[in-house]
Formats: structure tokens, C-alpha cells, sequence
């Protein structure tokens, strides 16, 4: 039987991990940390120091770093998540079969909440679908998710506003979406992640106040808001910019129509 | 001056609560602990054990409860909610002039998340928008959001599911929105907070799946999931009978065009 757990741990700050992540951590006997490549070492770092500060002296937890297989930059994008999702799983059995043969408890340390456009919960579910070979044993699967803060409530922390407005909805979406379908009919307050850069560039400025934050909870956070129409050049120029010094960026912003 | 932090502590389980929402108690001179009447004592309860468990000896914390003003259940939503923020600002202002006549650090324990359905920023805005007197006194704010787990979170968590379906985006709405406007155009993913009961009786039924939760993250906690056409009723007399036994209720659900 292998107990997995996926376990949230914020986006930067260290200090938004719960206490039940830190249960989790001492619970497991192992604990993978995916390697992204070079230029997002900052993220396999704040795993790192997680680690480090957070798993007690008498913890059995063996820390073992794995390199995250590449996604194929193909066109078709659905396609190659599915085949990338089916590589990482190979890669979880291939750890889980070599570190614990008799099965265990496994803790995965998730970016954010495991709930929040996030793979390890599809990952799990092929591991677990059909009972996975392991060394000739057949294994059962145990999921339990540990919630963790999200980018976007680093965001709304940071600036210091309500995600929604007073009894009204909000949309999250991706910046795919946004440039696709332009501004949604349903909330006039939309959460835009996973952007590779200027969505709201697709939309009629006018009318909108923007929120948007890079790098949440780390040293190097920085936080920009305003009418769109007043800004919009600014972020983008610092995104750049930013994304220039340090090799890589991730950032989240909420627009409201105001 | 005051620094306010309004700290996020999850929404029933103890172990939701940050590294950081525990430095924030701790750093904290005053806190306010808002009592919503006998029927949600369980809500008084769990802020009740956070502090007991959580403030460490030498911490110079003091704790102080208060009755919520009751806000007016007059048809004018909007209207009473302004005039209830007024009144909890009042009593937000005489408890900080009371116990902390020469300011300090003032801290409230904020439901889940405190920038998702909550009113606490919008209520410390009113102290902030202009200095308030105190005693006589001018008075700067300053205001800190500790982010907390939502309920939602719990919600997903329990039943271990992902928010969002791959790179799509969600909704998140209230009972009130749901039933007014109907199943949204921009989101095959609708989360429903703040429902007073059976909201999605107003959607056709056909092609959705819910996942339920009532009391998330206590010991109580009740979980219903499935195509909606099967435990809608189920979920209704459920959500009755437990109202009825505990003399109040707390669900939030997610419904998925599958
Ligand atoms: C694959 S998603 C993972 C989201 C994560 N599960 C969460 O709960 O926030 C990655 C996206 O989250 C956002 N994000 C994650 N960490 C961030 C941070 N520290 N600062 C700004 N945005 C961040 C960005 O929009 C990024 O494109
Ligand atoms: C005023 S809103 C506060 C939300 C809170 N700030 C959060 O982050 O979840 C109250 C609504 O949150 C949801 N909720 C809060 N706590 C809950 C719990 N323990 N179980 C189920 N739903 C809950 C319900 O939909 C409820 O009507």
C-alpha cells in the first residue's frame, strides 16, 4: 500500500505552509522534489529549504530529488499534457518502486494548492486507476490532499483587497482563455493565471483596475496596480525586464471593472 | 497608531492555520474574537481552542470577545450590509480605544481566507478612509492580510478533486447569483458559497456532477458527491436534517459539466 500525499506548500513565502503540511512532511517516509531545470531553481530551492526547516530531527523522511520529464512544446496542447502526465507517472512508480519497495507513505510538496491548475491530482489518479506493477508487487494507492495557499490569495494578501466584489462572483481563468474569449459575461471580477504574458492586452482597457503580482511571497516580489489603461505598459516592461534578470517569472493579477 | 492583521484560520480544521497566521496571533497585543450567537457557537469554539492551543506562554497576547451586531434582514441586501459594516466598525473603533488606548497590534481571526465573501477589509476601510478618533485621539491603521485555507479549498481537499478542469476556468459564485442568472456561459466549473439551500434546484439537472460538503475540516463534516440528478434530493434532506440537529449549517459546493 502506498499512502500518497500531495501536499500544498505555498508560493514562495515559506511561512504560508499550515501545520498540517507540516504533519505531512514528518509523516512521510519519502518526500520527491522535481527538478525544473536551471532556470526555475528558485522553486526546487524554497523545497529545499522547506525541507530542511521543517522536517524535526527524528523524522524518518528520506528527501529524494527527481528531474521533471519535459513537455512536448507541440501544437496540439491537450495531447501533449496527456502524454507528459503518463511520463511523470512512470517517473513517480520508478521512484516509489526503488526507494519503497514495501510501499509507504510518499509526500509530494505542491506549488500552491494541489486544487489550483495543478497535475499531481491527474498524475495520482493514472497510478491509482489501474493497481500499478511495481517490482512484481501489486500496489493500492492512498490519496490525501493537505490544502495550501495559493498565488492568487498571495496576490489578494499583498495588495490588500477582497478576491470578489461585495456578494458578487469571480472567474478564475487562464490568459489562454482570456485572449480567446476576451471578457467573460458572468463576473466583473476575473483572476488571471498561468499567462505567458499580456492577456489583458485583448481586452477593451477601459473600465478595468488591475492587480498584478510576480514572484508572490518571495524576496524578489513586486507588485503593480491600477486603471489598465495606466499601467498596462508599466507591467508589461517590468515583466520583461524581470523576466530577463532572473531567467524566469511567474505571475497572477485580478482585473475588476470598477 | 494600529496595525490590524486580519488572519485567515481556515474554516473548522486547526491544523489549516499558516506558520504565518500563528506569528501574526502571537505578535498580536490585543485579539478580537467576534461571538455570532449561540446557534454558530461552534464558529466562537474553534477561535476559542486556535487561541488556547497556539499562543505560546510568553506571549503578551490578550483575548477579548464581543457580540457581533446582528445586521437587518430588510429586503434592501445591499443596503443593510453597508449599514451592518458601519455598526461593526463602531464596535471594532471602542474595543481598540478601550484596550488599546495608545494603539499597538490588533489582530482578528478571519473565516477562511479573508479576501474571498468576507468583510473585514471592507469594514477596516472605513477606519482607515479617514483617521478615526479615539478617545480623542488621531489614529493612523495599518492594515496586514494573513492568508488563510478557504472553505473551497477544504472542499476540494476532502474530495480529493481538482477546482479547475485541465487549463479551464471556474467560477466561484453565491447561491443567490446561481439562482438569479442560471448555469454561466464562460465556466463548465461553478463553485456556490453562501447558499441558503439548494441554489442548483434552479439548473437543470442533466450532464453536471456536484461534490458537496457541510461543516469542512470538523468533526461533523458531511460529504455527498455525484451526477446531480441523483443526490440533489439526497443532498437536501441531508442538509435539513443536519441543520436541524446542529442548529446551523455551512456548505459550499462544486458543480462540473462532465
Ligand atoms: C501551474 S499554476 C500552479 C498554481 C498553484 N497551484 C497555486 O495554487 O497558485 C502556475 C501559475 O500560478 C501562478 N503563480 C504561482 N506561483 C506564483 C508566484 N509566486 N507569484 C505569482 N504567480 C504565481 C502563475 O500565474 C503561474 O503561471
Ligand atoms: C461569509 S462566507 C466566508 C468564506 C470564507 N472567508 C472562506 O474563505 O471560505 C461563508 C460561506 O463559506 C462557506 N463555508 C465556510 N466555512 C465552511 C465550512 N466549514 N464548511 C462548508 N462551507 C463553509 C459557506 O458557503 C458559507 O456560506
Amino acid at each position: 500500500m502506498i499512502h500518497l500525499s500531495l501536499i500544498g506548500i505555498g508560493t514562495g513565502n515559506p511561512e504560508h505552509v499550515t501545520l498540517a503540511a507540516v504533519r505531512a512532511l514528518n509523516q512521510a517516509e519519502l518526500l520527491l522534489l522535481p527538478r525544473k531545470g536551471e532556470a526555475k531553481s528558485d522553486l526546487i530551492d524554497l523545497r529545499r529549504l522547506l525541507c530542511r526547516d521543517l522536517l524535526e530531527a527524528s523524522s524518518r523522511t528520506r528527501v529524494v530529488e527527481f528531474d521533471l520529464p519535459c513537455r512536448d512544446a507541440r501544437a496540439d496542447y491537450l495531447g501533449a499534457v496527456d502524454d507528459w502526465h503518463d511520463a511523470i507517472a512512470e517517473v513517480w512508480v520508478d521512484l516509489m518502486a526503488t526507494h519503497l519497495p514495501e510501499g509507504g507513505r510518499v509526500g509530494m510538496l505542491i506549488w500552491g494548492d494541489p486544487s489550483l491548475y495543478d497535475s499531481s491530482l491527474r498524475i495520482a489518479e493514472r497510478l491509482g486507476g489501474e493497481r500499478f506493477r511495481e517490482g512484481g508487487l501489486q500496489v493500492e494507492l492512498k490519496v490525501e490532499i493537505v490544502p495550501g495557499i495559493t498565488s492568487l490569495q498571495a496576490l489578494t494578501a499583498a495588495h490588500r483587497i477582497p478576491l470578489n466584489a461585495l456578494a458578487e462572483p469571480v472567474l478564475i481563468t487562464t490568459g489562454r482563455r482570456l485572449r480567446e474569449r476576451g471578457w467573460p459575461s458572468d463576473a466583473e471580477s476575473v483572476a488571471v493565471m498561468l499567462d505567458s504574458g499580456g492577456a489583458f492586452q485583448a481586452l477593451p482597457q477601459e473600465g478595468l483596475t488591475i492587480w498584478w503580482g510576480a514572484y508572490l511571497g518571495m524576496d524578489k516580489q513586486c507588485l503593480i496596480d491600477g486603471p489598465l489603461v495606466d499601467v498596462a505598459a508599466t507591467i508589461l516592461e517590468r515583466r520583461a525586464a524581470l523576466r530577463e534578470r532572473h531567467g524566469w517569472i511567474m505571475d497572477v493579477y485580478l482585473l475588476r471593472r470598477v
